[in-house]
């Protein structure tokens, strides 16, 4: 049998549903329609990083600082959630980080030609969302967003927000 | 760090999105509601179930029928998803099956009071529909309840639908 590939199908399913829910088009237009399934995809992984984080770390000591809390996802966290660790971290030392996994477990599915790269904030959604709740959860409020380079390598550009 | 749950919380934040999304819910009380969210829940399973076994049963030979199908449900496919096997299969060879999980993944996360059985059919839809599409997939139509034995212990009864 193959490995565990259950997070991936239910998180692409979920992505078809919201993206499909008829109840969530009333009035609005097609484009709209895929806005708010992106919304709400992003506040669902939000809620998910969030909870996951509080758990996963209770029993590891706090980080010392900001890039060593941005290590620990981009290894420890990315290698649970995504089976591989993120391939290059840069950073300004000012807040802003630059993930680039070259092989995104959650596009490896979809075919890799170009024309789905228009699909694409459909399935960063989630992720984008998981990655602000588990920051949230280590103690940062950031912006997160995210561009596929080529398929299926993405980027996640993470912006701290210093209060 | 502790082991990958999340599978466990994307499926717990999944049910708590569907049942209180606010979406769904004109012009329904909250019962209907929540039949609703239970219904796009095991509909979900079924597709995810669906295209689950197709994925992971692609280099496998054929089951030679009903019982090693099942059997091949409970050890291996339970064994992927839910980190165990089925602690007991029950059938009374005219097509109804009954598995019983002693310590099911998906409400262990939850208090093992009482108070909550009540809540358990949202948790357990999209394990229903899990089960309906994966037997789908290898072949069997079949319907499929689920009740909570006591916390968090569940039965899933399955009945093949003969054509």
């Amino acid at each position: 049998m193959n490995e565990d590939y259950i997070f991936e199908y239910l998180h692409m399913e979920m992505v078809e549903k919201f993206c499909s829910d008829p109840d969530t088009s009333s009035s609005l237009d097609e484009k709209d329609q895929v806005n708010l399934a992106i919304q709400k995809l992003e506040r669902l992984g939000f809620t998910v990083g969030q909870r996951y984080i509080e758990k996963s770390t209770k029993d590891i000591p706090r980080f010392k600082d900001e890039l060593e809390t941005m290590k620990f996802v981009c290894k420890d966290v990315w290698l649970m959630i995504y089976r591989k660790q993120i391939d290059n971290l840069r950073t300004n030392h000012h807040g802003v980080y630059n993930l680039h996994d070259y092989r995104f477990r959650l596009l490896e599915q979809m075919s890799n030609s170009n024309q789905y790269k228009e699909q694409a904030p459909k399935y960063l959604a989630f992720p984008c969302g998981f990655l602000r709740g588990a920051l949230s959860g280590l103690g940062y409020d950031c912006l997160v967003t995210a561009e596929i380079t080529k398929m299926p390598a993405c980027k996640f550009l993470i912006q701290i927000l210093h209060s």
